[in-house]
């Protein structure tokens, strides 16, 4: 018998392992986004042991935001970990995060998945596999909620979106770390996962755990899957959006006709997609609303000078304009 | 000058009568639902006051729970308070109250609306006013969250359903307790809003507030506004399923490939409201994706015994029947 010898199959590892095997492809190249915590050293695990019995390869991509001091060491020992799992190649990108404007979380975030693009043109790898978990997911709507930012921010994240793939949306984030202690991995604590400058920081530390002893231990779990429901419904009236918007914007222009035929929740997207497509800018719900009232509350309104964008109705007809275009 | 004689117009009472004046319909009577507290009377004040200046008639329904002694003296504590508003009928209607299967918050609901259907035949008044305010639709947002049962119970409540129109939505609960403070009136606090065995008195009490510290003062009015949104969402959405639902739902069927060509959310939604019109029975999510996968991911799977209901596949059919029925 040689059991004793081999490594326990651990419900933590178990439940890790098929998650990652039910979004690996099939072929080629993966890389796994490697921060040293928890989360993503469980996965990069995982997906070295999945990569290897489906004949795939798998790397790791790691990304040094250069926020903290000793941030280089922290990248090296996880590069260490990722190349002791057989991972390779291994890629170290160190990446400047320029905050001014949309504040530092947002920022390191936009640096991070500019890295993730890099790491998949300079290695041709199919996609890179993130560590987010269930409570990410949760935090993530709660945090959204707490913007009004309405259904587009409370869908959560998808567990693929183009080439990055999120295997452990489903899995709870204690478990990675008992999967990190069941095969003997020493997890990086990130000091800034205690900061609670951070909002993420104070609805996980803070926010979450309250909710669950004063609603029940399932909110986390319901947070999720509510996110789930959301995401399909959003999918699907873009989807309508997209489609009516294709089929008669042209030129800057609608007719009201076509904008009165379908619900609000259609009717609004058609004029957030068409403003985006036209100059970028995304309307908020009070500006697109004041668009809508256009069609809807019709008594004769004059142009709406909103930021990037101009709108009139004229004869039956909205018609978007962007200063600086012509 | 008479100004010191007259009430002053103060912020609370403007937005509050405002809030009732655009709500309120053009001809004969409506009937307000109330309890006594502070929202239900500043709602009652308000709305005898707009009514007079519409030359519209008002009335109030009182339900008595029956639930806590002495529910009789408050009940016509509310009487006399309606009264001496003007409001005229003032009806006070006793229920009883059970809560054996639903739990009692669920079942005092339904009581309650009974009553008002009831007061509705009686008097023959069009509508039934009732005091929600943004406050309330916060909580409601998030003890659906907190059960996870997906956008149709973040939708919160809507302004008007039916008979029943809910002015005060976008409206603070301390606006209306200012309200009555500037008027002179004199709520009643029921002790049941402080018992902390009820989810949504702990929502109220706890968990708001505590958001609002963490995320700041403005997530109360964030989860009322995303309940606008969602509720748009996912009216559009009901439309369309119900549409596709007597287009191609018969006897029980509906062939798969109408099924597979609309996106998930409304197949979903086509799914559940089939089954429910069939015998009464809601589907939660992961029973509606059991039934989806039939369609999804079509393997040769046999026949589904959910609660109330058979599914089974046949030649590109789904073909649903309830035990019973035949």
């Amino acid at each position: 018998m040689e059991s004793v010898h081999r490594p326990r199959l651990t419900p933590a590892r178990a439940d890790i392992r098929r998650a990652v095997r039910e979004l690996l492809p099939s072929k080629g190249l993966v890389l796994v986004g490697l921060s040293g915590g928890a989360d993503s050293l469980a996965l990069a695990a995982a997906t070295a042991f999945e990569a290897g019995r489906a004949g795939i390869r798998a790397g790791a991509v790691i990304v040094d935001h250069n926020l903290q001091t000793g941030s280089a060491d922290v990248a090296e020992r996880a590069a260490v970990a990722a190349r002791q799992l057989g991972l390779d190649p291994v890629l170290v990108l160190s990446v400047k995060v320029d905050s001014a404007g949309t504040g530092p979380e947002a920022a390191a975030r936009t640096a991070r998945y500019a890295a993730f693009d890099l790491a998949l043109e300079r290695t041709g790898a199919s996609s890179v596999l993130l560590g987010h978990t269930l409570d990410d997911q949760a935090e993530t709507v709660l945090l959204g909620l707490s913007r009004g930012s309405g259904p587009t921010s409370l869908r959560g994240m998808a567990a693929r979106t183009g080439p990055i793939l999120r295997p452990l949306l489903g899995i709870r984030r204690a478990q990675t770390r008992q999967f990190c202690a069941d095969a003997g991995l020493e997890p990086w604590s990130d000091p800034q996962n205690f900061d609670p400058r951070y909002a993420r920081v104070r609805v996980r530390e803070t926010v979450l755990p309250l909710l669950e002893n004063e609603l029940g231990p399932g909110v986390g779990v319901a947070l999720a899957r509510t996110a789930d429901a959301l995401r399909e419904d959003s999918d699907a009236l873009d989807e309508l959006a997209r489609t009516m918007l294709q089929e008669h914007f042209a030129n800057g222009k609608i007719a009201t006709s076509v904008l009165a035929s379908v619900p609000a929740a259609v009717r609004q997207r058609v004029i957030r997609f068409g403003v985006e497509a036209m100059c970028g800018v995304w309307l908020n719900r009070v500006q697109t609303l004041t668009v809508a009232a256009l069609v809807t509350h019709w008594h004769g309104q004059g142009a709406l000078s909103l930021p990037g964008i101009r709108v009139i109705r004229q004869d039956g007809i909205l018609i978007f304009s962007a200063p600086g275009l012509t």
